[in-house]
């Protein structure tokens, strides 16, 4: 794999975003993402995943210069995959534990959505979904998920306000669960891992599609309308300007 | 109009209730709304509206004592429409910010759940959905627009309890979202409707539909039949002798 | 009765489980509480419901080891009826108050959860559900219920974590409303009953269905697929060997 490093030390599997310099998401992340994630769905030994990014980034979000060149059915296709990505990483049969490790924004923070349990470092690191900042909207999916997490009211602030908010306050609102310095967000990862991986398995899985199902249809039921709706949004002319003005830095 | 009140300083438009000396919301205040939003809804220069209302209430809620004059039939007539204005407002494509001026009773109250942002004076104002305390029961629709706002289970103390609450008890249940003194609020207003006006119509108009059309759907849903056994809860002997006492000092 | 002993002072009625030394839920106990309730829903003097037990336990939970020796199919049709108790008391017509007089596990905190308001008492007792713990699972309406009072984020850590909360976490969770001593107890109950009753009896009805009919119809429309779903796990060999360990002192 180009972008993915993954690793399994005995029942922990770890994946880490490595697409220097700010795991920026492009199709060929979303499908190493999706392969990582099926092989482990089977993988008898793994218990439990660990997703992680290298660097100050987890995730900058979606590769706005790649996909500026993009035209607009094939980008279409492509945020079909993506929003099916976050959905069955939302609805994976096994716990996975998101180790914030720098800024995590927009496309990024929907994957943390989808985990069971987020860590964040507490340094510099922002937590963000600052979609409406340069005119863009979001995808149903994604709301579903940031109203399961923090519910809808602090969904509406965060939608609205496009706000970056620091892993404290993001703990305030429930975004994060944890903060842990960057020092320790490995071993605190691991050791939540394996608290979850300690768990009845048959167990974990139903309690989690006991909780999840009834949010995973309401997302499925109008995904394929907001990703036509999204796509809309970022081919209008506004829209595309303030893209343009998006620099990724490296 | 007569009791409404509409200016537009810019790109923000303010609306203010004034039916001396409480509020009270009659036929006529919900039609002349109704015009106002539908009006202010098309107009291109206006990208964010203020609600707010003259005197120590935003609104006493229904005008009971007129209402008790009308037959079931215009009665329930009239709730229609004034369930369809609360979800007309819910639903609004562009940002609403409550200015909660003075006392936010019952249907006021529901008045300003339906808007994105609620500010309230400081001083003795309440606000309060106290239906149960003169043995009415409420909407379907409002009891969705308060959980969306505050959660379920505070749903249900708010309701249960029919309790007045003050603006600083109101923030902690999250019925508002900000406090200010009374000479600042027109000014904290503009504030607020300026950062929602500078962000982008159509991506934050796209973003409150993904938030909000599936509490919409769900308040559509079941808005009727509410509204039927509402208005038999009113005319029945017990209620009907409650509601006689309730006075409107003016 | 057997297990349950009822009693009514003016229009309070209080239900004590008394099964002991734990109160342990077994068919017998399932059968009293819904004839007492069903009792209590038609009788016109009583205007509210104290839900309650003797001891050291509010309840154990089912009665593991008795269960263990029924059939599948015997322990099916045990948790249709117990399922159906907690969503007929979850819609009871007339308001419930849980004083939680001490351990509230697994059953016995789905039970609670279907009540309208939970003291708990502050010494040694817990609030529990604890299933993942011993390889089992829960069913979807408690799951409904769980996440109606403490919405779906803390849902998940409940569930996931298995924990067992002392009464002043489980306030801080929104598990129960308020803590007493075990001295104040019943006497609080009591005025949180009497005021209860003081309420219009028709609107409280009314307001109660607008507020969980939603969720009870929710939890009706899966609640058998996860009752077959809760007997597999219960009947696999792994989860059998955990229940095995669990035992009832008395």
């Amino acid at each position: 794999m180009k972008f993915i490093h993954l690793s399994t030390d005995e029942n922990i599997a770890t994946i880490v975003l490595n697409r220097p310099k700010v795991n920026a998401i492009n199709e060929i992340v979303v499908e190493e993402l999706g392969d990582c994630f099926q092989k482990l769905a089977t993988d008898q030994n793994v218990k439990a995943v660990i997703l992680t990014g290298e660097g100050s980034f987890f995730s900058f979000g979606l590769d706005v210069p790649e996909f500026l060149g993009y035209s607009k059915d094939s980008f279409t296709e492509f945020l079909i995959k993506f929003t099916d990505l976050y959905s069955y990483i939302f609805q994976f049969p096994k716990p996975v534990v998101a180790a914030l490790n720098g800024h995590t924004i927009a496309g990024g923070c929907m994957l943390a959505l989808a985990c069971d349990y987020r860590l964040m470092v507490s340094e510099k690191a922002k937590i963000s979904l600052n979609e409406i900042t340069f005119g863009s909207t979001v995808f149903h999916g994604s709301v579903q998920m940031l109203k399961y997490c923090i519910g809808e009211r602090s969904a509406e602030s965060v939608l609205y306000g496009g706000s970056m908010y620091s892993a404290e306050e993001a703990k305030g609102l429930g975004l994060i669960d944890e903060v842990v310095s960057k020092d320790n967000l490995r071993e605190v990862a691991e050791k939540v891992a394996q608290n979850f991986a300690g768990k009845d398995s048959r167990a974990f899985r139903d309690i989690k599609m006991l909780l999840r199902k009834h949010v995973a249809e309401e997302m499925r039921r109008r995904e394929h309308d907001s990703i036509l709706e999204f796509a809309d949004i970022w081919y209008s002319e506004s829209t595309r300007e303030k893209l343009k003005k998006i620099k990724i830095r490296d």
